[in-house]
């Protein structure tokens, strides 16, 4: 946490919000309400907080208007529509920020790259032939940047990533630590019972304001490239495989993985350790909830689901000993049959009473 | 393998076992009942492992008194209560050990950094600002250490660790290569159709006797830290979220994922491949079995599983097309249903037979 | 893409078929029938990409003989009995080719490790005590290589690799970045309530024409070895545990998991993100397809699947309650009642009829 002080009327104003309160209290950071100090700046995004909020020892809150009228006993608050929104600008405020600029004397730079004077480039850095390196992007130690890759400007790549496969890079990307961009995607022709490598020539495309996170694996094309448009954020362990695109504004959560050729639409929302088979299209405004299991086309914008949810392992072994024999269960024909039979049932019985 | 040699006797002494045979007998190392020569020892661990131990060229075995009685062909034995414990014991006695010290002169320390001199930094190894390496720890090449990451002593950092997010270690922690602690977390709100990017400023506390396996990702929290508290081991390629809380001596293995804010409790066994919704709670003494999924809270101790197991395809294939009906079926009214028939019918029938 | 040229009659002899049209046509790469230009050679593989390949601006089609009959309005063509191997194979023609050789002047090799001449180590390399590099092996920049690691002739090792636990590979195996090889097994003993770490003694054996992919973890043995059979080849992120045993040719997609001491066939294939427990037997010429969770020894050669695919959200919540009652649901017997019941009315109501 930094321990840069602010005010309470600059930090509203930062987020175009109004104060109430001390206008010169100092904040010497963010917290959540629960460890909020009176030194601390903290955020109510609902109605279930307030009981939170109201025990917060924080010494500012970040509200609306309406959370603010149930919060009598605080005094200093930042008011606005959008506390969380609030809330995530001004992290950029009490972030420490990466000031170096320069290139560090350990780092190997082929003659031909082409590095911004105010990047920075950190220990043993290594880059290739004809790279290009934008303005204010920052290096961090032991990033491996083969020949061709070119990445703009404000961009962030953190410690051991690997930039190979002539990667292109737009700006205000980051991508975290050790994380792998190019890598030969998984391409074998089998024949005679061998697989026979196929070279991969295609490269990776990664459009403006795109988010990679740690231990990432995105491949390069077999023949054209992978794309990932603007916008995209990626979580950590995430395996995008050769050839797929993925819109713009799609949120892909940690350990999901994208298979060959696949595309995925524009603000789809995926949640963690999705699976999603190659070559398949997935229309814009899609969600998947966690552990989905995509074996088809997805043609209609909305959310799907996979998987059986959590059982007590005593009630799942019996749950699966069912499922083994619902292959041979003609379910929709049992109610049929029901009906059927009840309906005999039934005229028996007035049949019966008609005779009596 | 190591070449050093030890004799019987003095192997049956550090278990807290006694021997039986030759005191003297030299023993090269540890090996499989099915590999071992006649300078290795084994163990043996249940009478289901008789057969072969009995088959075994192994010079030495390690056994329960009860188990001895049951191998009147062999001579030679450690006796202890738990061979596996004496086993993995001696596994320390043969392991190689690192036995560098000191700092390689490539490298890369910040002057504020402070490093014990018993301590060993490898090659490469970049150290930033107000940095902490404690006693006989190991740093091995390529580490990249970022400013404000402080490490205990008799820890073991193995190569391509990234350590960032201001990360505080204990004692006697194994992180193992190419592992990313203290990234940023995927935090993100969403406004007008994009995702702005919130800024994390909490870290990572890792207490004593933790273990991280290789290709792990643990990210800093967003305002409070993520903690894994004393014991707590976890395999290779593991998503653990920010403000991810672990309690103590709970095992992760391989390829499991924890979302964001998500509590586990203590002595917790989560299987292969596991992945854990966030903002949940999972009490003590939980064992998930492997590809469990989880999406709520967990509030009572025992063992929980997922998924519908393995079928031939084209069982599968059908069992799918019933699981779609399944919706559809009221299961438990069927039942109900039947028995309701099954009592008009044989009242009917008596009525009937009382007419005849 | 590379911009060597070459003409249409060479290219068609290095697949060992005829060409048809312009024999000195200079083509300058691969591409795909959608995005070639008239400089460019793409591939037919079948009748479904007829249309595809008649409006495709490539200079020249890979053809079988058969789908030329049908491209009437095409000049020029490379025509074999496998297109897609042919395409295979021309890959590597048109691929940039790593021609450094000789070591890096930043590299850190031990007076007693062993390179080839004809190998290239990178920059920042780390190659410890009794190392062997092989010919023509090419080690990128930032590869751990620790002690008694050996390498055999023709491989690529891609950048932040590391090699450790006395690892042995063979010759033309490929393994991409950011990969660990050798790193320690997930092997404790518990003991009164905490975890006691089991030395991992045994290594890693990987023989001829392997690949490995990005970000994978393939950990040491606890006493024998961990083993990847000729010709095995390996996607992005996979786990594979110690004592793991993978036959010859088995291919393995993105993001499965091994676990400890279970052994796979050969020629078994499977697709992402496939779960295997541990100490399990998979026989040869298996296939799993995706997400597949094996729990138990697969004895029969075949196909096999788990999984219940994916569903709209609110179908699914519905099945997902469905599901939860299965398991006290007799499945099988409803049938049977159902059956008897219809039996039991039948009678009733030929019974009434005969008595009209």
């Amino acid at each position: 946490m930094n321990h840069q002080k602010l005010q309470l009327a600059d930090l509203a104003r930062l987020v175009q919000g109004e104060y109430a309160g001390q206008a010169d209290l100092c904040l010497r950071g963010l917290a959540s309400l629960e460890k909020a100090t009176s030194q601390d700046l903290a955020f109510v995004n609902a109605d279930k907080y307030l009981e939170q909020a109201a025990q917060s020892q924080a010494g500012a809150l970040i509200v609306t208007a309406e959370l603010k009228e149930q919060l009598r006993s605080k005094h200093n608050f930042i008011i606005v529509a959008n506390p969380y929104l609030a809330f995530a600008i001004l992290t950029h405020v009490f972030e420490k920020k990466h000031t170096n600029r320069g290139i560090e004397s350990t780092a190997q730079i082929h003659p031909s790259a082409i590095i911004a004077d105010s990047a920075y480039i950190g220990h043993y850095v290594v880059i290739g032939e004809n790279c290009v390196v934008g303005e204010n992007t920052i290096i961090q130690s032991h990033v491996q940047i083969d020949n061709q890759v070119e990445i703009g400007n404000d961009c962030f790549i953190d410690a051991h990533v690997t930039l190979t496969g002539e990667t292109k890079i737009g700006n205000r990307v980051r991508i975290h630590a050790n994380s792998v961009i190019g890598s030969e995607g998984f391409g074998f022709a089998p024949y005679q019972g061998k697989w026979h490598r196929i070279a991969q020539l295609g490269s990776v495309r990664i459009a403006d304001d795109v988010r990679i996170g740690s231990n990432c694996s995105i491949d390069r094309g077999a023949l054209d490239d992978t794309i990932l448009e603007q916008g995209v954020i990626i979580d950590n362990l995430v395996q995008i495989a050769h050839n797929v695109k993925i819109g713009a504004n799609t949120a892909i959560a940690a350990k999901c993985g994208i298979a060959g050729s696949t595309t995925i639409g524009k603000n789809c929302i995926l949640a963690g350790a999705c699976g999603v088979s190659g070559h398949l299209d997935i229309v814009d405004n899609v969600t998947l909830t966690g552990m989905s299991m995509v074996t088809n086309n997805i043609t209609e914008a909305g959310t799907y689901s996979s998987g059986m949810g959590l059982l007590p392992n005593q009630q799942w072994k019996r749950t699966v000993v069912r499922l083994r024999q619902l292959a041979d269960v003609p379910l929709t024909q049992l109610v049929k049959r029901l009906d059927h039979m009840q309906s005999q049932i039934e005229s028996i019985e007035s049949t019966f009473k008609l005779r009596k």
